[in-house]
């Protein structure tokens, strides 16, 4: 029985006890329809948590999300906010992903839309499809259009100072949004989720924040227009961001934070109200120094698609506290050089290219390690070509490789035979090479001056 | 199966698995061998929330509280701390709820030891049992003996504007103990558990908070020695509090917030997080710009002995953060008007004496509703006598009236039929009138300019 149902049925029994008493039925009738009654209110203040009130229904009604389902769970695909796992090469089946959780393509048609509204060329992680899924864009395109401002929210769990190059692709994705639209932009680092989650005191947590800090900084982020904050800093620091995490925590109830990220009962109450910290950011009140207390400006979170059901929750609450809905941008994984469905891991050195990896460590890795599609001899491979569907440093390439041509042609010459799996792996070196290295000398220029510039609660270079 | 155990039975399956290998077992023999210890991987986190880890034993394996069991509920009596019921008219048993709490009773010998202490008589409210129950006084006594310091933290839920008579009980004590024993004292008004539990919006709640803010003030406390807060309000100003909110929260698991406060799947996740949120205070380093710092301050806290359910939670994890126990003095309940087996309550007028009463609705609601334990006939109360022990009237005048004899004679009087009720409740309009008035008349003086001095954080007159 829903809450609703049982609402109606206490209040139905309620009415039959006074009718009873009404027409004055015998004790023992009258007791027994109140015993009945008192037993229905019993259930029905465990099932919604709140004491049986005549005239104000239940306020938990909504115990699963209106947006799509929790975690996905498919053929051999599985996705929530800690585990991304599939058992093919060609990695996750996104095409699956969005049906399950109810977002949209990226089409064409939307590609032209944000190339007209910006007037220049959408990022190759729009043209590639690596940002592939959305909620809503269309409204944010439409608020641009007619000067309504938003603001841009993206984050990072600092579960490690080590960061590999797949962390950046949401920062180098969000950089391009906030140059092509002028905006405000909000990234949070979840030191308290890495706390609750990991082995790892706070204070190991803020270390990590504030080292992540600097490679997301060294993506050339405007510190005038971007606010970064630490969750243990600026629960301390804030007078709207607390007030928004208990109305959301309000509004969600275990029984949905079961469902959406498969908490139990001896999951620590840390983690099960964790989701609440994450959910706040998209709403501006949570930033008062920023968006002078105004709480109807739209927030777009551009993330890897394993953190939507942080936000389909979020969508979920947001009308029902008075605030908009966000938007998304979601990316498809970034695989792990051993191959799509295996798994990177800070502990394993090999298992991508590190933001600190030397140009010999990036050579010898990417040799030694980037799973290949290529045929087992020479002979083969020219005979029958390579495969780039799971082709690792392929794969790579069509992240970073800016040049849409000269992908195409890596693509045609590989698939052909032409082009060999040495030669194919030395393009990835050649890309990565430089781009790592001119991120670690900008990495150098960011002092902590510089960080905690980024990282004071402020106001920023708009005005609202 | 507990935890430890289950994590006992993981890892000697992970060996047998190895042994499988070593002696080159068969794929099936091997393969089944591990579907069982994916299986049992599987049932380890979901009953830890943790992923199991070779050597590393799980961190959850105390999900009952030490220090004793729940929720009370024992012959007519149910106790916590939203819920305080009985079936006796002289009100709950207390000597039962020690035992089953798994406090220390404030016996003669506590009550002399604090005599010597402080060099002075023990406030009336511990001679006459009102404060009866207690865990670890004597640490606190031991501290004091040896000019170590620690601080004072109590509370309120500030659930309306009105606070009646009872409300005021923890705060005329720990007034009295501030003064004895000269050390910092801390209140936490809990607006969002108001907001998390009742329905109202934050900004009610917040006011609210500040209004009770006043009443508690004007029990006389020095603003150089008091901070009094508001969590809406403090969470987003200290570095210290959200940081130590997280550490209990890590600490806590659903399901011994399920047993310690019968919290539901239905329930909100802000409602399921809140204790952390008052045993926060507990912990000196909540508290950064008081106490510069330091963790081994203890903390010794003046409440009704339903909130006692928090701090032995808070008791619990204290040591597994490396934070001492605060020690509890525990007092009885207040009961309304119409008798100890009935509410108080803020929506009727009748059920207690307001601090906003005139003297003539005192005067009224005494003569009209304390429930009596006279006789019904003035003969029959001159032959047999009253009784005191559900007579409202004289309950009030033991919380009260301060002076000994005149309350021992009022008892003798009573009991023997010589005083009659209408005496009797006049003695107690004499004793509620003026101190009802003395309490509006301090009450005006407190502008909002000296609730904020209070409710700012900020060092106060001691040194750390």
């Amino acid at each position: 029985m829903n809450p609703m149902e049982l609402y109606e049925k206490v209040a139905a029994q309620g009415e039959s006890v006074r009718l009873l008493k009404t027409k004055k039925a015998s004790k023992e009738e009258i007791d027994a329809a109140v015993k009945e009654l008192l037993a229905l209110k019993l259930d029905y203040k465990t099932l919604t948590g709140e004491e049986y009130k005549l005239g104000s229904s239940p306020t938990n009604i909504a115990p699963v999300s209106t947006d799509g389902p929790a975690v996905v769970e498919d053929g051999g695909d599985y996705v929530d906010p800690w585990t991304v796992q599939t058992s093919n090469a060609k990695g996750v089946d996104y095409d699956k992903l969005i049906v399950r959780f109810g977002s949209s393509k990226i089409d064409q048609e939307l590609i032209d839309r944000i190339e007209r509204v910006i007037g220049q060329r959408a990022h190759q992680f729009l043209r590639r499809g690596i940002f592939f899924s959305h909620r809503d864009m269309n409204q944010i395109l439409d608020a641009f259009e007619t000067k309504k401002s938003f603001y841009l929210y993206t984050g990072r769990g600092p579960s490690s100072e080590a960061m590999h190059v797949g962390h950046l692709i949401p920062f180098i994705f969000t950089k391009w949004l906030q140059d092509v639209f002028d905006v405000p932009l909000i990234v949070q680092l979840t030191d308290d989720e890495k706390y609750l989650w990991k082995d790892l005191t706070p204070e190991q947590a803020y270390k990590y924040a504030v080292e992540n800090a600097k490679d997301i900084i060294a993506c050339g982020f405007d510190v005038n227009k971007t606010f970064i904050f630490s969750d243990l800093d600026y629960m301390g620091q804030s007078s709207g961001f607390y007030r928004n995490v208990v109305k959301i925590q309000k509004h969600v109830t275990f029984n949905q934070v079961k469902g959406i990220f498969g908490f139990g009962d001896s999951d620590c109450i840390g983690k099960i109200s964790f989701p609440a910290i994450q959910a706040a950011p998209s709403f501006s009140t949570s930033f008062p120094q920023i968006f002078n207390g105004q709480k109807d400006i739209q927030c777009l979170i551009p993330c890897a698609i394993d953190q939507d059901p942080y936000f389909r929750m979020t969508r979920d609450v947001a009308p029902r506290i008075g605030y908009p809905k966000p938007a998304l941008l979601h990316s498809t994984f970034f695989p792990a050089l051993q191959g799509a469905q295996t798994k990177m891991s800070a502990s394993d050195p090999n298992s991508s290219i590190f933001l600190t990896d030397t140009p010999k460590q990036i050579k010898t890795k990417i040799n030694k390690h980037a799973f290949s599609g290529g045929k087992d001899t020479i002979e083969e491979h020219q005979k029958l070509g390579g495969n780039c569907e799971v082709d690792v440093s392929y794969m790579y390439l069509s992240f970073f490789l800016e040049d849409d041509e000269k992908l195409e042609k890596i693509k045609q010459d590989y698939s052909s035979g032409k082009l060999l799996t040495g030669e194919l792996k030395k393009s990835l070196i050649e890309t990565l090479q430089p781009l790592i290295a001119t991120h670690q000398e900008r990495r150098k220029q960011v002092t902590d001056e510089i960080v905690k510039q980024f990282m004071t609660p402020r106001k920023l270079a708009y005005d609202f």
